[in-house]
């Protein structure tokens, strides 16, 4: 097994313009949520699988007890107005080369496709455990910004202070470098939860951009489970006037990502 | 010495489709209990060693004060059904890339020799003191559950939870790539100590699936000084109603590996 | 993209006897903000940028909310006396191997232009929070240390005792074996803030070597700013007769670098 | 800067049967001492100068301000009996690949030498601060053991429990894969403190071996101020009845290494 390897599931995929989404694991595992919600509303079809030594050695097991070795996987879903590829997976690089290896590769295969347009998802971390629908944008064409504060994004002078990182960023940060205009839509989350909810938010203004029009249902219901879990954490944080203390939540709650 | 270094001690082995059994260090050390004691009762031969900067830059040292540099080692035993290969070693990779990089080696070996079938051998921890003869298992085709259950493996839904990290998983999920069957099988133990007792509930599972005999007596000899520890143990936690304090066992009870 | 990316923004660039100036992130920040001051103070032309997998997979924000990968840059500057390549950036490497590499390219980048002097200007930490106008030397010729005691930097055997680490040691120690003249210049610094008042002491000096004149404004207004936080802290530290407690200062008031 | 870059400062030098005497930073600094004395007293020359991408990104500086990048070096002294190369130097490898790659490198140095016999010099952690001149030997071929008995090593099944991690140990691990006999030797200390006492010991040793007869003065010197700070440390130990406390002695008592 090489570095990386890139295992073409479908050969020949035309595509006419395509936008490329990405929603990989990170805070909230927010962009993850939506990314993953778009391959199964949107019926897409796996065409690439990638693997790596800058991902974890591990393997995860499903409902049957059989493996997979964790990887990123690139889809394909052919909507009314565009074509869509979205790279999603069970991790990010574990190792800072890695990143920019595996985000030079992803831009590689944008490019192959002829994409002209990234958005890549994530979450913007508020340490609040306070809702907010509010989703922050960060461009690498200033061009980009009336264009997206049409869709309800919004954007904050320097915001997020401590930059962009991880493939959400570094995309962004690479294919400015490219001429390809891209940009990040972060939903606002407590950054201490997957967030459903803050996802919901997101994905209304990723289904205005891609003028689509989606279920939400599987999303609403994980929300409001996760609703429960949050109300139970401010109740804690009620009482200790602190930090919530993730060890009073069971573990399973927290076990959203399959 | 190259980044990976393979020595081999015998030229020329011929073998009828053999199994790989892989058994290295990891929780519990249950995996490398079991491959050690297959090595020793079934007077294995040794046909290969691994050297690697991925393995610690370290040296141990015998009863007669002589060193070795810590490796992965190869030995072939041939049983009255199964040519049997077994892989055992004094540390997994020390970084993320070996990983990658040495499983992509013994996989390598495996289809050298013909390998069909691969068994790693390791521990699952429960967080528990309190035993159990269970053998859990994860296959990289669902075809091998079946006849695994029959040889009295269980199999659980998503599990282990986290996944399978280390040789143990990554040759699961890169031999499924390349088409080979193979299974993880775990004893359930604490997770807290090396644990012989657990060897000898995935020993016995082992030898159905070989269809071999072998006397469990070293292993039954260890597991009963590692009981004193676990009571001694128990008693503290009751008396703390805490986690086990390791440091309230003496060092030398801990240095069951040679 | 490469391990090490050269972006050239302007070709054919012809300096005479050019100086060179390297002002990364480091202690205090204090190289940073000297070698950003000059770069804006005399109209500095940029000619290269720097990118790298050894810098942390990271892209900044800025108040358009336009983002930029973080990387390493090179400016040029012309004053009365001297041709000025200063070098500036976001991040050192995160890697070991990265500093190696990057201090390479940086040195073989000196070269070309036919750099003769180099000044790498950084911090030197007291872990007090008293001001103190001194600025420390370090050099890897020892014919430089009277030159610059001339301009008021001071030397002291064996200091810093734990030598310099990072781009502004090994660019002394790397041009050495290459035969180039070098000086590490570091204003005293507490090491828990970033230090725009040691800045100032720093710029005078360079001011006198390289015989120029500049607005030190800027600075001495973030000086000022940061005199009323050191203030504060100065209280706390009466009050605890302890180490500073970072936070009870707001983390806006350390927001300073752009 | 390659990223192991050997700078020979010397060329046609010819050796008769050269001893290699390794003694790099370690546990209580003992292997270090010796080596650094025997370099001294033996009025060594340096042949070679080893640079690494492996060594901290780091320069020191001496007492004249002047700074040299960290570096490990060879040095030739002949005595009456034996060439004698020494490798000392400021940093063991900071990565596990680079202590291959290093030692990989020494042993290459070794063999082209035509060094036959290599002694490792170390320090033998015990965790007590009571002294005790023994020192501890393992070896990479058990002829060596008697040769060494009859020079005062003493020899300990399994001894070090833990095996010998650094230089120390894979140059003996890697030299048996080449078949060249080496030992380490290990001076026993406390492992809290630099131990020039624990390196006469050793040094006494080595002379034995090496039938020279070099004058101690200089360890003893150090020695006796370490007594010193060991005595203070025993008083905080009776008063707390618990670990040294670092902290109680100055910085300056722990500067003794050049």
């Amino acid at each position: 097994m090489q570095e990386i390897e890139v295992v073409r599931i479908k050969e020949d995929v035309q595509l006419k313009d395509p936008i490329l989404i990405v929603g990989l694991p990170g805070v909230g595992h927010v962009g993850k949520l939506v990314a993953e919600h778009l391959v199964e509303e949107l019926d897409a079809e796996k065409i690439l699988e990638i693997y790596s030594h800058h991902f974890p050695p591990q393997v995860l097991v499903d409902e049957n007890s059989e493996i997979h070795l964790v990887n990123n996987e690139i889809y394909v879903c052919k909507t009314e107005k565009y074509d869509i590829l979205a790279l999603i997976g069970d991790h990010q690089s574990s190792s800072t080369e890695g990143h920019y290896k595996l985000c030079t590769l992803y831009l590689d295969i944008a490019r192959e496709f002829g994409v002209k347009r990234i958005y890549t998802l994530g979450g913007f971390p508020t340490g609040q455990l306070t809702y907010s629908d509010e989703v922050l944008g960060a461009v690498n064409n200033i061009e980009l910004v009336e264009q997206l504060k049409e869709h309800g994004v919004t954007f904050k002078e320097n915001e997020p202070g401590g930059g962009i990182v991880g493939a959400s960023g570094l995309l962004l940060g690479m294919s400015k470098l490219k001429h390809i205009d891209a940009a990040c839509l972060m939903g606002l989350t407590s950054g201490y939860l997957v967030d459903p909810k803050s996802a919901q938010s997101l994905l209304k203004v990723i289904c205005k951009i891609l003028e689509i029009d989606i279920d939400v249902g599987p999303l609403e219901e994980r929300a409001k489970e996760m609703e429960k879990i949050v109300a139970r954490l401010k109740e804690v944080e009620q009482q200790q006037k602190g930090i919530p203390d993730m060890n009073s939540v069971k573990d399973d709650d927290l076990r959203y990502i399959g």
